[in-house]
């Protein structure tokens, strides 16, 4: 892996995923790395690292806190304005409750209902839009700009990736218990915030080790920018079944950081997400939601080239309606994904 | 809780718990004591232990690895055989293989396929059993009688409870680290052997916390027996859907350990573990087997007396069928559970 470029001024470095490691101590969850069953994985030994059982069901928890903790006091005061298909949403409404300032959350109108149910149990506002014909950066920063809010970017922002960069300081002290070196770990990519942030830990405490993304199918904007070398984006607003995934583009800080820590893309089709999800229900015991199990999905998929022999998916959520987890059951079980 | 009475001079003390625990560092899995959301429990905190994570899916393998491990070497040369209706054959099948010891586990036909499959494919050789009209005990001492192999008893042996037990010792160490003191422990109770070990830690050191067994109706001998003073049994051997607790009646040792340390039996409806099944799937992110969510269904059923605050329920496996599992989440969608 190599090293950063002379242009990664602006990037976060090892010492900010340990500040906010430190800020996240007692109220983010070290979840745990759950090794496949023996004789799971022919090449080698897989895990995954189950940030399902983080607070709030996913991985979004740590790079919210963070990026919320390091506001000024005179900016919490102001409340802060965040948009999110789902995880993110419920990330910051809870660290925003746990740090005593208010929250409004722009989320589209069609996002799974429990992501909505718990974003309003954590005691956030929700602004509704359409996802077909709005813009819903433009509409949280009309309304930070009304309010005189904080904007809370999902992604494209240091403080965040410095939160979700925390996965990997446990990556590298996990498979250190584990008595391995990890060769490959497979991130589930929107806009690149929890694979830059794991990419800069493992760069520093872990060099050998190669990070790949994994999106779906007609959201592989990652894959193809970093195959490009420049930032490329989806043609329309599709709605797949990651709901978590769908990001039109990287952000534009995640891909120089994705790009010059030689990340690769991988892709996956929708029944090989339903696959992996039935697969982690079976050999792991873990639920996993369709975003978060796009990362198994690219290994038993065959996408990772075979000499890693050491593997980590990271498990990123968990947040899935009841009906789409029994249609990945359903489908894996009649032999059609 | 009550000190161990006079009588006690056979139960295994808390070193025994913790030479259990030595000989499981690194192999069995120190599983996430996993908390509910926010709000989650109006009375106070609840987590459950996640012992659907450990080795083989299910709490067994601890218990069985330190039966075999504290075999002679003779006897291990003579190979294993164990009962079971799933569970205890994989935890026995895993040890055995890691030990490097033959074992030979007695499984009715109708046990889950899951529970089969594992089985085997830990390198276990298994011998069928018509649950209705055999006596899978007799079968299993017939065998090991004829082939000179060591029983590897499911729960009435102070080896199997001491090993179970070592979740007693990370429940405190786990409370611990959450800040809080448990008032109560609720744990899925079969013939005893995991409620056993772990009031035997807990009353030595959390004396405060009370320990209670949940079982399905039908299956409730514990409860009975610990409200008469005297073991009783269930009538017949009529297939539950908690298929992992279906024993007659409580060991013998593993009752007067749970009457001598005042543990309480709770008992709960197959509609309540099928609504604990999806409560953990939605809240917790969790899959439990029906067996394995008693403890929860007992809790969420308001079988638990009100003064307790501080709750960990035993999660105690998650090796479940995708049929049973998706039944769980459609009966309690559509409200009939």
């Amino acid at each position: 892996m190599s090293s950063l470029a002379a242009s990664s001024d602006d990037f976060p470095r090892l010492a900010d995923i340990h500040a906010a490691a430190e800020r996240l101590e007692g109220l983010a969850c070290r979840t745990p790395l759950v090794p496949a069953p023996a004789g799971g994985f022919r090449q080698g030994r897989l895990f995954v690292k189950a940030e399902g059982l983080q607070r709030t069901g996913s991985f979004k928890f740590r790079g919210a806190y963070n990026r919320i903790a390091t506001l000024s006091e005179g900016a919490r005061a102001g409340g802060i304005v965040a948009y999110s298909s789902g995880n993110h949403a419920q990330g910051v409404a809870a660290a925003a409750r746990l740090l005593d300032v208010h929250a409004a959350i722009v989320m589209p109108e069609d996002a799974p209902r429990t992501k909505i149910d718990n974003t309003r149990g954590h005691g956030a506002e929700i602004v509704f839009y359409d996802r077909a014909t709005g813009d819903r950066a433009a509409i949280a920063a009309d309304l930070a700009a009304e309010r005189g809010a904080a904007l809370v970017p999902p992604f494209d922002d240091p403080a965040i990736i410095a939160g979700q960069g925390t996965i990997g300081l446990e990556l590298v002290e996990q498979a250190a218990e584990a008595g391995i070196e990890l060769d490959a770990v497979v991130v589930p990519c929107s806009g690149g915030g929890l694979t830059s942030g794991i990419a800069i830990a493992l760069a520093a405490l872990s060099p050998h080790t190669r990070v790949y993304t994994a999106e779906p199918k007609g959201f592989d904007d990652t894959a193809r920018s970093l195959a490009a070398g420049t930032r490329l984006a989806n043609s329309g607003a599709a709605n797949g079944l990651c709901d978590a995934l769908t990001v039109r583009t990287p952000g534009e800080l995640t891909f120089r950081i994705m790009r010059d820590l030689d990340v690769t893309g991988l892709v996956v089709s929708d029944d090989e997400v339903l696959a992996a999800m039935a697969h982690a229900f079976r050999q792991f015991k873990l639920v996993l939601e369709p975003g978060g199990a796009a990362g198994l999905a690219a290994v038993l998929a065959g996408r990772l080239p075979p000499e890693h022999r050491m593997v980590a998916v990271i498990g990123s959520g968990a947040n899935v309606d009841a009906s789409t987890f029994i249609r990945a059951l359903r489908e894996s079980e009649t032999g059609t994904a």
